[in-house]
């Protein structure tokens, strides 16, 4: 007999086999994913490729896989701590490297012995060295009948505890991740190292050859890597994980990895998110970025020195531009937007159709839409109630916050102020790296009166900070009286605990100290009213996702380690297609085809020593694997977990990403292992590093 | 005072104005047009680059043009006759001439001496001696009160008059050309040419390098040149009016001009029609083309001489349907049908607001709606009642009606039967080019089973050639039957008038003879209710045009001389940009990075003569200059009226040109002088012929 409930559960257990089956369709067809190391694609890559990785293989490449905490990725590649990255992740210690006498980003830098590599002010690299699931943990801390607010700050509280216990136990960087936006919480503990080295970096136009212009595109003939070089205690570390390079590089339709760290990804957000971002968020921040830009190029007009300090910020805002230009553009899609739409209409009438599912998770999209709707009304004001442009600025309030945190209970802490946090925060706070008083001026007048015209000049924020004044004389003042240009001064004042900071007369001190109970008052508005409530309501849409598709994908990019798989393809393009490699034949034309102007010019050494190089040798290359910003670095290994080749981009059809993996166009951009051996010999005499790399020698 | 209807006059001269300013400004900013010589361009030429081309620059140019009767553009490129034009264009004759023990389609041509020269089968190439404006003779044919069906009649007889009057008085080619969609008429005089020899092709590999994967796409690295020299009375003519080499080739942003011979655009067309071609014009073409492919790459399979003799139907069918994809994506943008929506409803509006206007134009928009729609109804039926594929099916039909039509009154005769066509009628059925009749047979069949699905096998037209047996048994009957591969049979039939014809029992003729009653019967009802009312109205919309415009606009490609302007510039591409030229060193980075296989295999020369090259050798370029099919083989040339390109293709964004130029993205693709020189001098042993052109040496 079959009654009317078990008929019910059979149509539900049909559907639900029969989206399981489309939802693996969709994750093994195409090379998808940014899978965690606990959860590697092995179904996909088993039925696709064959292949099968081993714990030992797992291990080992993670292991060998560095995270740059400025924000990239990179591996060791010899056991004497030589770690490989791109240029454009190094870029940021060659600038604080750098003099106006001395210039390491335009020329370029190879130390042949050991005693030549130079230390960078404040980078921090990490190895992760065990991942523990602890969900439970975590999620025990929420009692029932709590409200949102009260559950973030007993989540953070409980977050902080496993964490502080972690790090005083290990002695580890210790840190809890929450992946599928609060599905599940992973304690991810790292071997941290601070004392990073530079070894080689090419000049930048030949890294960066192409500029702006070719950033995020394909064909492309890229020299973006540099070295640097581990050390502990003064000496280069023993690294056991290391990457073998193999010169010879990728074939066509080769099977390889990608261990990296993607930054952030918005796969798992909500319509009603997407639409906040399309309409609202990206719009913002590309207008913001425009005047920015705008600041700083008139800046750097002032002279080369001028040219010279501002380059970083430039890159990285027309970097950043051109990402988000694309970003936008996935979202402004119809089609993608659609199918968006759709596949979140299919699982919630999943949801809606089990009684059970549809009680507890139901309403966390309608709660998420409310929320953002909220949002839009603050997002602006949050945004713009800084002072932007300013690392002495930032200084001041994380000094003004600092003296008074420390001496709260650990859980009662603001974000960011927990013990397991403060290593992080003192090595950035006291980073000796240069301050450009000159620059920080300009940006901190252009971004104010950017403020001033967003806000108004009534506002709460803008009328502390000018206080009747111009926003050039304000800045001017601020700016010619702050010392915190010095470390030392940063770091007396954190010695000198509250007292000092509330004794302090320095402008910029005094200023956060004014403005920072108006804005404890936003955060904590903010906090309570927008963040804990996202928090919760996404929580319940990953145990939704759980609980009807089980955990058959990846969680969203969290700059956490993980593991992308591809073939190496080229893909149709503009009406032809591109090929899977290029050619330092390909360098050239590219230079010439531009009459070797602008970002197209090569540096000397190229066209001197041309006829020394084998102008077949591959330049870049592209592989299906699934990428994001910070990822930049990251080694990309055949089956035998040897290193061919350096993501350093994105083709332009994978900045939709963010929202939508591109199965048919999406390609990863690498430098091909054969070129940087190439280079080094050829052109840079740096064949013993060259050696060192290949595993000829040991240091 | 002013009265009512000095107001209304005078807001129409606002309007008009308003619309002047508004279309001169559409005309003259980009590189738009492909200008008549009696009209070309001077005021944007000399507001935007400063340079007026004098009489004598003009008629200079236009006597060194060269049309290639079989589908291209060429010129003079020497006093001796020499004519240079694209490989493609030469590729019909090439295949003609090849067999299947030399075939220089794919091994190339070069006649060191003048005995070498091959002569072409059926190759005429033209030079446009002089233009005249027969518009009013024209016209006077067509008296009031005339129904479109009679109009048609009178307008058709009227022109064959007047090339008949011309040609027995200069012994021109004589055509009369409508332009503007009858708008106006001009009688064209030829010098035509029938004794064309092949000088030089290089391999297809080289001149087709990247395949139908490049085709239309930039950046590019293809040697698509040929060059014939024209003979009469057995000796090289002497060209007088030839462009001088400009080895040099193209500086960036420099201006230059194509002469060339458009074949077709539809810029001047109804939305209506566009509409109609959107919907259903493109889709049957595309989905017949798709059929042809897919039964001659069967064929082709069979072995290496069947592929050899489907090549060139090939090529000549994945370039159409790459082409018409194009420009069908074009018709599918939303953006650039609003436009063409919104200019006509502008010019309607404007012809609205002028009670004469209204009253003489008004109603031609909406006739042309209706005519389409009724068109719609048998358009297909047109389409798939023939006898599709076969050279000899197609001769068979002219034989037939030639006996007939020649008898009556030459302005009684069917289109293509009037004195002044006959001669160029004869020389293609006279044509000694071989006839493959396995792939006619191979063709015919496939072709007739795509005529029965589409007409269904009650249909009239398939009942008359089935007879009630397969297609298969009916066609093997017909080609195995039929004499008609032999030119001298075909001329003997002509030539034994309408006795020899109704007394043939050659089973393709007697086919013919069987359907032409139905076909006569059909084309007569097409004339009479659908193209005689849209020349009709067309031609009323043309007149409305002037009335509002002026003559600020160039007509629609009618495959006749046509001078456009542009400048050489690279062009925003895929997310970075395209450059101006490409080089010898791209070219070898293209084929390596796709592994040396299948379309980027370059010839073995290319790889033992490498290090005689000099790689920064341009090869390819892009201008602004406003093209389409039957500009293949047009000299690009400076302001000096020197060739420093050759035209091979047009970009893919170039596609959507055909209803609309592109006015940041439209590029025409060339190939650069230097690398045809550097070409033939170092890959081919050719110098002599490079002097030729260069002009060191005459013959």
């Amino acid at each position: 007999m079959v009654n009317k409930n078990q008929l019910r559960f059979t149509f539900h257990v049909l559907v639900f086999l029969f989206f399981i089956s489309l939802s693996l369709n969709v994750f093994s067809a195409p090379d998808e994913g940014m899978w965690t190391f606990d959860n590697p694609p092995t179904k996909q890559l088993q039925e696709k490729y064959g292949f099968t990785p081993t714990q030992e293989w797992l291990d080992h490449v993670r292991l060998a896989s560095v995270r740059f905490m400025d924000g990239g990725s990179g591996s060791f590649v010899s056991p004497n701590g030589l770690v490989l990255t791109n240029h454009h992740v190094a870029m940021g210690q060659l600038q604080k490297i750098s003099t106006a006498e001395k210039n390491y980003v335009a020329e370029g830098f190879y130390a042949a012995t050991l005693d030549q590599e130079i230390k960078s002010p404040d980078l921090e690299v990490n190895v992760l060295v065990s991942m523990e699931d602890v969900t439970k943990e975590v999620m025990k801390a929420i009692k029932t009948g709590m409200s949102d607010a009260e559950a973030l700050k007993a989540r953070r509280a409980a977050i902080a505890e496993i964490e502080n216990k972690s790090l005083k136990k290990t002695g580890l960087r210790s840190n809890v991740v929450s992946l599928y936006h609060g599905g599940e919480y992973w304690l991810y503990r790292y071997k941290k190292y601070t004392d990073v080295r530079l070894v080689m970096a090419p000049e930048r136009q030949a890294a960066y050859f192409g500029g702006d212009f070719d950033n995020f595109t394909y064909p492309r003939y890229d020299l973006d890597f540099a070295f640097f070089r581990v050390y502990e205690n003064d000496k280069p570390v023993k690294s056991k994980h290391y990457l073998k390079w193999n010169a010879k590089g990728v074939e066509e339709n080769e099977l390889v990895f990608v261990s990296g760290n993607p930054g952030s990804t918005d796969r798992l957000y909500t319509y009603a998110r997407l639409e906040f971002q399309r309409d609202f968020q990206y719009p913002m921040i590309l207008k913001y970025i425009d005047k920015r830009l705008e600041i700083l190029r008139e800046y750097a007009q002032k002279g080369e020195e001028q040219a010279r300090r501002a380059l970083g910020q430039i890159f990285g805002l027309e970097n950043g531009k051109k990402a988000l230009t694309g970003e936008l553009n996935g979202l402004l899609d119809e089609d993608l937007m659609a199918k968006r739409k759709k596949d979140e209409n299919d699982f919630r009438k999943l949801v809606a159709n089990n009684p059970e599912w549809q009680e507890k998770y139901g309403n966390a999209w309608d709660i998420i839409a409310k929320t953002i709707d909220q949002n839009k009304k603050v997002a602006r004001e949050r945004f713009y109630r800084r002072l932007i442009g300013s690392r002495m600025a930032g200084n001041a309030t994380t000094i003004v916050r600092y003296v008074v945190e420390v001496k709260k209970k650990d859980a009662n802490r603001l974000p960011g102020f927990h013990d397991s946090e403060l290593a992080e925060l003192k090595f950035n706070l006291f980073s000796p790296a240069p301050i450009y008083k000159d620059l920080e001026e300009a940006l901190l007048v252009g971004n104010l009166k950017m403020s001033i015209e967003e806000l108004g000049s009534n506002d709460e924020f803008i009328k502390i900070v000018l206080k009747g004044q111009s926003p050039e004389k304000v800045v001017k003042d601020l700016i010619s009286g702050t010392k915190l240009d010095d470390p030392g001064f940063r770091k007396s004042l954190i010695d000198g605990g509250e007292k000092a900071v509330n004794e302090s007369d320095d402008p910029l001190i005094v200023l956060a100290r004014e403005l920072d109970p108006m804005m404890r008052e936003r955060e904590k508005w903010n906090r309570e009213n927008i963040e804990s409530v996202l928090t919760a309501a996404s929580e319940k849409i990953a145990k939704a996702r759980f609980a009807v598709y089980g955990k058959t994908t990846y969680p969203d990019a969290t700059f956490t380690l993980r593991l992308s798989y591809g073939a190496v393809k080229g893909y149709p393009m503009n009406g032809t297609k591109a090929p899977f490699k290029t050619t330092l034949y390909g360098l050239y034309d590219r230079s010439l085809s531009f009459n070797q102007e602008g970002d197209f010019v090569l540096p000397q050494r190229f066209w001197d020593r041309k006829d020394k190089l084998d102008l077949s040798t591959p330049v870049n290359f592209v592989s299906t694997n699934d990428i994001i910003g910070g990822n930049s670095g990251s080694p990309v290994i055949n089956n035998n977990a040897e290193l061919v080749g350096l993501i350093f981009d994105g083709n332009i059809e994978s900045l939709s990403g963010r929202f939508m993996f591109d199965k048919e166009k999406n390609r990863a951009v690498s430098v091909h292992s054969a070129y940087i051996i190439e280079a080094m010999r050829k052109l840079y005499d740096a064949g013993k590093l060259a050696d060192e790399v290949v595993g000829e020698i040991v240091r």
